[in-house]
């Protein structure tokens, strides 16, 4: 009676599944924005997400014009929704593009 | 060898002194606001802390022309400055008044 005992590659296997950095996701939101001090507010909040060692934003942009802050990142939905709704900005609504 | 037992006076007196409700405060900050869609964030975000059960925030008000926000309230004071800039907006000082 022997135990399977995995060999190196079944090991590279496990730690590649395991470990591999979580999956990045686009998202959309319609964001009431009524002049450039709003949107900067809420670019300032998504900067903080994207300037750090470990971001959880990798992209990010706020078009005023169309109203709209579109988001790549591993960040949930929920925690990114929860994080723009602290602006004090109205959501219209949110959506996972991809 | 007896233990003092507190009288029916004693008890009221130590739970008022426990059990009282901490002291509100005043603060003024100076945040960056360049419309009424600015300054309702901030309106929003403090309404949030003042229309709840066990508000920490007692009244406030948000000043777009002076570029003021006043409140007061028994929240501590570092608690309310993080509550404000998680608005994304910019604060330019703020201080604790009384």
């Amino acid at each position: 009676m022997c135990a399977h005992i995995p060999y190196p590659a079944d090991i590279y296997t496990i730690l590649s599944t395991t470990m591999s950095a979580p999956e990045a996701h686009k998202y959309e939101f319609d964001v009431k924005m009524t002049c450039s001090g709003c949107s900067g507010a809420i670019d300032r909040v998504l900067k903080k997400l994207k300037d750090v060692p470990e971001p959880t934003v990798q992209d990010y942009t706020v078009d005023l014009d169309k109203q709209l802050v579109n988001v790549t990142g591993t960040i949930p939905y929920e925690d990114l929704l929860a994080k723009i709704k602290k602006t004090g900005k109205e959501v219209r609504s949110g959506k996972t593009i991809q």
